[in-house]
């Protein structure tokens, strides 16, 4: 069993199994999850210390918070550790530029500068380290492995390669595999039609993007007479977005070019971020647990829920020594389960993938939309009963913000003799929602107890804008949102 | 002395040099030429016989051509054999594809897949085994540090990531040389405008690129009333195309970012492409013998010229088990000197790096032209006289062609007497020329010995367009053309 027993774990970078093999650490991933419990907590420790010694950012926030190193003693202690956001990491790295204060490595040792492309303001910083930068590589390969790809086969990466994790990451893992790695990239006009070209040329076993990248491509070859089934793949693995987890879509990226179809990806800052994917099973994201630790989350208390309930994951780093994140919350929904795969590991999985956002932010005609900020508006209108749905659809390329609120019984009561009532009441609203969201919705009162009660903010959201929810549609749950800037699939 | 006795060479990636310390590797760098010449040809001899053993593409040409290994007794001996074209290695590959029958080492052990972008027909596919990988690693990180970079240091990667090897030749060598890599490429619209702000934010240590990229990230910096001083960069380096080398743009780049400009980069196929790069003393490019071997030959005869002539580079792979290039000719035209360089390296140097190209192929009004076509269609017309020298200059958005011939002696004679012979003979030139080229020409006929007479081609063409001309005003030779396919850097 690799890299157990240090911390920072050392991994044999000549190691590989034989190729026949089912896993790459057999040990490791097939154990009774009780005992991996053990193994994730010794390295949890050795990182919360880590962090504690080295980043002003966690020693203040776990202060503030009343806690320390020292109260970790079972893994049912890790959630008095509070959640750290996105918004966090961002407004650390401009007070302490470039990269913050939870960089818990000698400058010197940092050996690959990445990340985010900052689209709703600063961007953030990336530093990783070098010795961490081999321990993606490893925890890449192997999962990769267990994706079923093996040396030699060559591994054609089609996203962009600049700060954007992902196209990184699966070449680290794919030169650690020793696989052949061809890192075509993307972004200058015309790849895509090379690309079409490289994959006859050269027949790749594997290839890596997006499922929106992959179907571009399907159209681009389509529009060249050429059939992608001849490009020959046997396994496409996928980040970035939500899609390849869904079964329709799945089904659509299988049929078109003839090869299996897997899922993966956690959040860039999690990096290694292959620590949730498929195995060669393709029955939902396995939780690589020894690599990253990942607690499926109530949104609102962020203790952990039980298998079978919904959730929100809850990242935290066992091999980061560069910017390790400790209990980073991903905003993401889905749901987990330890029910067995058939493939043999021993890590739970999320069958469905992740499939939602809990946060729900709708970006409708170009314009942000929070369902709290709809619900903060309509609690300040006297009338108002308290519950409320959000519909989104598109008729041609138009959106339209449908809100439905309930009235309350007083209106309810009050209505039966003054008819114009509940029109007056539907007016205050749709104007009040104007001025607070800058769209004009459209506004529809409905009688109390009319609409379904959620469990989530999320599940007040009906986008009927995108092709998910008729890939979701066989599915045994009403359809969702995908994730926040999830490109379109069309 | 690293990697010395056995072939292929092994380096042990954990070596690095006291940071204060000048060479990577002092004996070799430093060592008299004459004791070189023999470590080179133990190299040399391991190359050919690796090839010959593995390549049928090799043995086939050198049967043909008479030639065995084991004629390979002394350095002199190398040019007996022939050279290798691009145009032999596209016929090759097209016959044998994907990658053609000069690949020597098992499918299996390819590591990663590269190529030209094909611009002009079929690309080319570059195979490059895993152990030739961290050889060219070894060899840039070495080159990179003469460069003066150093462990820690943080170097920008400008340009795209996909085919093209050069960025990711700068990427292995700065990751084996212990630097914090930021590959940040190129392709995505707005990436330059976020090129800027990275700088600004992370004030790295290096940039790589293409002086014509650095000449228009400056511009896209001014635009934003940015300084690029303000980036903070001590050294540049560059290849691509010729720019780095020519003191005008080298001044002018170093003026606007404060940075130190170096020239790098023979050709992709002979990667480890850093083998010629400049030293931190910035005397021309030091061809790093013990790495690639170069000779500067006659580009009619192929065998070396003296010192201190210009020629045309031909290189021989000594490290590369992949597709190792024995004899490639690059069809670019330099000189090449032995005198000494402050820094004490005993490499042969390219003072004025790669200022042409012997093909002297000229794109005119999106036609390609060739002055041999030229001199064929003369040669073909009685009255020619020999010599002719074609003109190319650019007249707003306009191309212009003015071929100069002159006209024999007996047309000399003649036309005193028949005044209208030489407009007769003006007539017919350019109505053959423009057959053949597909575009008109200006013609102007000569009396004989008017033109200059010139030892290659290329000095028959001056091509007044490109701002190279501006650049090597300065220098001591009349201007030239640029290599082939140099982007302009207006």
């Amino acid at each position: 069993m690799n890299g157990t027993a240090a911390w920072p774990p050392v991994y044999d970078d000549e190691y590989l199994p034989a190729p026949d093999q089912r896993y790459w650490f057999p040990e490791r991933e097939t154990m009774p999850a009780g005992e991996r419990d053990a193994f994730i907590l010794a390295r949890l420790r050795a990182t919360v210390r880590w962090a504690w010694e080295r980043s002003p950012f966690y020693r203040e926030k776990w202060t503030r918070a009343g806690v320390h190193p020292d109260h970790l003693r079972r893994l049912e202690d890790l959630h008095r550790f509070p959640v750290v956001t996105k918004e966090e990491l961002r407004a650390e790295q401009a007070a302490h530029p470039p990269a913050g204060r939870y960089v818990c490595i000698d400058p010197a040792d940092v050996a690959r500068v990445h990340g985010t492309s900052g689209t709703t303001g600063k961007p953030t910083v990336f530093l990783i380290g070098r010795d961490d930068w081999r321990r993606i590589a490893n925890a890449h390969a192997r999962i990769m492995w267990g994706m079923g790809l093996r040396p030699g086969d060559m591994i054609f990466i089609a996203s962009f390669f600049s700060l954007y994790i992902g196209s990184w990451g699966a070449l680290a893992g794919g030169e650690r595999l020793r696989a052949a790695c061809f890192p075509f990239g993307a972004g200058q006009p015309g790849q895509t039609l090379r690309a079409v070209r490289w994959l006859l040329e050269t027949r790749p076993a594997a290839f890596y993007g997006t499922p929106s990248y992959a179907l571009h491509l399907a159209e681009v070859a389509a529009s060249e007479r050429v059939d992608p089934r001849d490009f020959g793949l046997r396994v496409m693995f996928f980040s970035g977005e939500p899609g390849a987890g869904i079964p329709g879509t799945r089904r659509r990226i299988e049929e078109i070019f003839g090869a299996a179809c897997l899922d993966s990806g956690s959040m860039a800052e999690m990096t290694p971020w292959m620590s949730n994917a498929e195995c060669a099973c393709r029955s939902g994201m396995h939780l690589w647990q020894d690599v990253v630790y990942c607690q499926v989350c109530d949104p609102r208390t962020f203790e952990p829920v039980r298998y079978g309930r919904e959730g929100t994951p809850v990242y935290t780093h066992l091999e980061r020594t560069s910017q390790p994140m400790i209990r980073l919350l991903s905003g993401d929904l889905t749901r987990w389960t330890d029910d067995p795969c058939e493939c043999g590991r021993t890590y739970p999985r999320l069958p469905r993938g992740i499939y939602g956002r809990i946060d729900d932010m709708c970006i409708i005609r170009g314009a942000n939309v929070y369902p709290s900020a709809i619900e903060d508006t309509l609690r300040t209108i006297d009338g108002f009963g308290g519950e409320f749905q959000v519909v989104i659809s598109r008729e041609r390329a138009m959106d339209e913000l449908v809100v439905r609120a309930e009235y309350s019984a007083e209106v309810a009561r009050r209505a039966a003799t003054a008819p114009d009532l509940l029109q007056a009441l539907r007016e205050r609203m749709a104007a009040r929602l104007t001025a607070t969201l800058g769209i004009r919705p459209i506004v529809r009162c409905e009688p109390p107890g009319t609409l379904p009660r959620t469990e989530f903010k999320a599940r007040r959201v009906l986008d009927n804008r995108a092709l998910y929810e008729t890939a979701l549609a066989g599915a045994d749950d009403p359809p969702r949102r995908p994730g926040r800037g999830a490109p379109g699939q069309a």
